[in-house]
């Protein structure tokens, strides 16, 4: 029986780990490290000065290559394809290096594994292939929290809903009637330019509770083609960017 | 000036801390530690604990009683107040303890301060007192978080947005239209037992991260007349409960 651990490790501030983190991983008999191409070689360091830095114990590191997705299809198959393909991934490191089919394997998650990650999905896959499988989350801090920290305000209003959604289904889908905050995560193009602007508002913020930090925030009228700018002007400095963002119509 | 810290802890594990957590705590001037009356010592106790067993540092503690609220008017009258007391009992404990007006000062917050938590509301009505005051919040892990780290599944569905509210909302507005899954916090009295409940999923827990921890799930139809049972009765035996669920129709 492999012990499978998802553990959330916030966005690259070694400072994000919580204590339960540090202890799972350090337990661990494998950790897995996908390496992610170029542009994304920043989030693999991170994930090493992890290994290197915080854990007190030397826990034994297998990176491999993550697969690429075929984004020729639609959304969901693409999708649905890559994740068989990094389960057949994980699979194999497993195998190669706890051949005994047996032990604790962790994984390092980006924020936390159950907000708009992949990881919960891509471990089922590992029972549906006949691996016998335990499934265990450590949560994390989002990319949200930081965001709400640095701006230093509530994600709700008093006692109000909030919905969190991707930059795929806000242009989709505009502003939900009765929605009173909405909160958007992966969004490649700053979705909230399409939006009434009137009485909008927006909390922004870009590489949370990293060094390369940046925020905004104001009326959208104001401050949306600024964000738009500084947007582009990281993403070609950094060669990557994640950025998430908090709306409110007033 | 003072510097403000509200630090979120989690909800009861001192594993949920993270390392900028602990460093914040440790680096304080004066943590401020409120007593919330009998039924929620449990609460004052677990903070107690993380500053005896976790802090490395020691640090000066001032405990002070928590105003209560008054129920008597309008919700948001009655909450007005009982903020405007909190904020004003603050301020005579940071004078008592810290003359000079100057200083680090902690306050560990339940979950996280930006999701339904009223800190950062009552931070404000500092400033607004003429107490010159900045302030800096440090995440946690919130119940949510552990609600689908208990149940191994994300909040999301693939992709799709989710919202998050609270019992009073639910009972008030219903299933919004459009909405894939409902996060509900707050809620003293099962309100998804007030929704039509064909096709209705969910996952609860109550006690998340504590040693009490009790979890449930499946169709509300089978399992939502042993929630409602199991709730009353650990709140019975522990005096109070704290509890959380995700719904989907499915």
């Amino acid at each position: 029986m492999i012990d499978l651990f998802l553990v959330g490790i916030g966005t690259g501030d070694p400072e994000h780990l919580t204590l339960g983190a540090i202890r799972t991983l350090e337990g661990a008999d494998l950790i897995l490290l996908p390496r992610k191409g170029g542009e994304k070689a920043d989030l693999l360091d991170l994930r090493k000065t992890i290994c290197t830095d915080v854990l007190r114990a030397s826990v034994r590191v297998a990176e491999f290559d993550m697969p690429v997705r075929d984004a020729s299809g639609t959304y969901l198959d693409g999708v649905n394809s890559w994740h068989d393909a990094i389960a057949a991934e994980w699979t194999r490191q497993i195998e190669a290096h706890l051949p005994g089919g047996s032990g604790r394997v962790a994984l390092m998650v980006w924020g936390d594994p159950s907000l708009y990650d992949s990881t919960l999905r891509i471990a089922e896959r590992l029972s549906a292939a006949g691996t016998q499988v335990r499934t265990h989350v450590v949560p994390g801090i989002t990319s949200l929290q930081l965001l709400t920290a640095a701006h230093a305000i509530p994600l709700n209003t008093l006692g109000g809903p909030v919905t969190i959604t991707t930059g795929r289904k806000l242009r989709e889908g505009g502003w939900p009637s009765g929605a009173e905050r909405m909160a958007v995560m992966l969004d490649g193009d700053c979705a909230f330019l399409e939006l009434p602007r009137d009485g909008l508002h927006i909390w922004w913020g870009a590489y949370l509770g990293m060094a390369q930090q940046i925020l905004d925030a104001g009326a959208v009228a104001e401050c949306g083609a600024r964000i738009r700018e500084a947007r582009g002007t990281a993403r070609a400095e950094h060669g990557w960017i994640m950025d998430t963002y908090l709306l409110e119509y007033r």
